[in-house]
């Protein structure tokens, strides 16, 4: 393995699904409903399959699929982008942080991010070769704080990865610490890329985009993605919004990394992104509901429960159950409760600092999140 | 852009697609069919929608096509691989390239490659660091100058990149190179990286597979994909076949580049890799005479001829024609005759080399290929 990707391990997702089937444990860990997406997308990717829409799309997106996703940023942030200029298919969020970093940050340009984090933005980073300044929010309510982030900027920055809503913490960023960041960036001339996957699971906040703040259009880097939204996480329809010089960058490292996008899956992604407002509205009451059953049964099992502002995740501290770190609470969890949730300390440069937190998803149904509090009541 | 970037164009395969649309002409330039993937391939991936596919796969595959995989490779190269240890999926042979070239080379690795060669070669060692020998094969049979490779090889030679049938010469690696770059592989402690995206399209000979040859399979990571064999280039899905500590590093980057594949995509080509040889044969009999259709036409129009022995692809020089180079040839191409072509300079390293030389495909229906040449007749 090239030294670049040498401390990593198989990404917890996949560690701990692979352990869900093997104890024949409910699954609260890796993000992903166990329930189906919407017919009316899923009727589209079946009409262009037929319809024949199968060969190489254009490699930054479908025609189509630029428009939607220009319009809908128009509709959800107020900001009118060019849809051949500025917007970019990618094949997931996933890839759309690899190309935006790969194709922008040079080795020993400072990159700051906030800790814990998605797993994909350390590896990314390192396989760039950045320097990685990270910043630990911390319980209960995960604010920036903003003192460290004022002296961590430096001439040397070269961007700030954020994340709003936050996975895994659920915490969404402020308009105050928005603009903060934001002024900060305009001072000293730093990009921000922006992780923005669960901004349609916002419950209570309001989601703002980072580019929406005056100043920040011309600077951000805006990536979402079709799969938390509309319940298909395996489709791998993601997107980079961002001005034509930085999406220039990160196009040139789309291309090589992996050209273009399944076809059908782009055409189907342009119909959801047209959905009228009630199916959001709706998915965001469903979604309620879940997360009111989940977050309830953890403090009735006696977790610390920590406020989940936004995302299809909450954060508790499992110290009251008397184990030394996360991944021991978690191994137990499995093989003698049959729940799986996800440790955190994999999400921070210093391992230390998540031992006390893990996360749990509550994209399941409500039966299955019931089922796996009863557990734990049961067990734990 | 990020440095590792900076030479790079906008590939020219979204320049030509583009300049076709633009001009209205007959597109021989990038690789895709103007005729649709098989019915079964579809109606498999339409149920996969259907029946609730549709969320994160494991992020190195669904177990159903990494099995697929694995007994294809069987049936075509008689080398058995543990489908779960030695098969990685990808979003496109693109995606397999840069997974193991991010995944294996370090900073300052020397790598040796084959000009011409398919763009995302040079770009992805680009980005991995990687020092790049390139050798040139000639025209008329393109082959090795194994005295040239012998003397590239030293102990700085990290891995050698092939790609058999090759794009965009249709030139097979000959048995006799195979060995005398397997020799030279094990005795130097080298890796291979295969592109053999095109192995069912060998007209003119036997594909062989590097890794079938004594002593290679441990050192040899063997890339394939779904899009040219089932005329389904959209789909985006490929492969990567290595020993597992080879594995080891080509999924560490996957997973942070894409981290999974489309699901019901996944599905529907395991169904695809189950069809029977017949398919093959008649896939190969179709090809060959949309070939013959092509070649016996740029004949006729005046261009010499370089022989094709696989790929969907024929490459021709142009000097009879009295243009400079071979952009000013497509240009003039696509302008005046109204066809398009792919120019061969930037599969170089100096572009010079490929000034006379550009390619046309074959993938497209007999009256496509047919219109091109009676435009080319007429005009050129
Ligand atoms: C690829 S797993 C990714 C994101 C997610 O769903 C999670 O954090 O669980
Ligand atoms: C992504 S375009 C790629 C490969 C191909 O089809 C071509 O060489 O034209």
């Amino acid at each position: 393995v090239a030294k670049r990707l040498e401390k990593f391990k198989t990404t917890i997702f996949t560690q701990m699904s692979n352990l869900a089937i093997k104890h024949g444990a409910i699954n609260l860990g890796q993000g992903f409903p166990n329930f189906d997406g919407p017919d009316f997308v899923k009727d589209a990717a079946i009409q262009a399959i037929i319809a024949g829409n199968n060969q190489y799309a254009r490699g930054y997106g479908v025609p189509v699929l630029n428009a939607a996703i220009a319009e809908r940023f128009k509709k959800d942030s107020g900001i009118e982008v060019d849809p051949e200029k500025e917007v970019t298919i990618t094949s997931g969020c996933t890839e759309a942080i690899a190309a935006t970093i790969l194709g922008l940050i040079n080795p020993g340009d400072e990159v700051i991010l906030f800790a814990p984090f998605y797993d994909s933005y350390e590896a990314t980073l390192s396989m760039a070769g950045a320097k990685i300044k990270s910043i630990t929010l911390c319980p209960p309510d995960f604010a920036v704080p903003l003192d460290v982030l004022n002296s961590a900027v430096t001439k040397e920055t070269r961007a700030i990865l954020i994340n709003t809503p936050h996975n895994p913490t659920g915490k969404m960023l402020t308009k105050n610490e928005l603009e903060f960041i934001a002024n900060l960036c305009i001072e000293n001339d730093v990009l921000v890329f922006t992780d923005e996957v669960y901004d349609k699971l916002a419950f209570a906040a309001e989601h703002i985009s980072i580019a929406s703040i005056p100043g920040m259009r011309e600077r951000t880097v805006t990536m979402n993605s079709l799969g938390k939204t509309f319940s298909l996480t395996g489709w791998k329809i993601g997107w980079a919004i961002a001005p034509s010089h930085l999406t220039w960058g990160l196009r040139q490292a789309h291309a090589f990394l992996t050209f273009a996008t399944s076809t059908p899956m782009q055409w189907a992604a342009s119909v959801a992104l047209r959905a009228p407002e009630s199916y959001y509205d709706e998915l965001r009451r469903d979604y309620n509901a879940k997360k009111a059953i989940l977050v309830d049964g953890l403090k009735e099992v006696g977790f610390i429960v920590y406020p989940s502002s936004g995302t299809y995740f909450v954060v508790v501290d499992h110290t009251p159950f008397g184990f030394p770190d996360d991944i021991s609470f978690c191994e137990h969890l499995i093989k003698e409760v049959g729940v799986v949730a996800i440790p955190t300390s994999v999400f921070y440069l210093n391992p230390e600092e998540g031992k006390n937190l893990v996360r749990f998803t509550f994209c399941k149904d409500e039966g299955t999140l019931k089922a796996a509090v009863e557990r734990m009541k049961e067990k734990l």
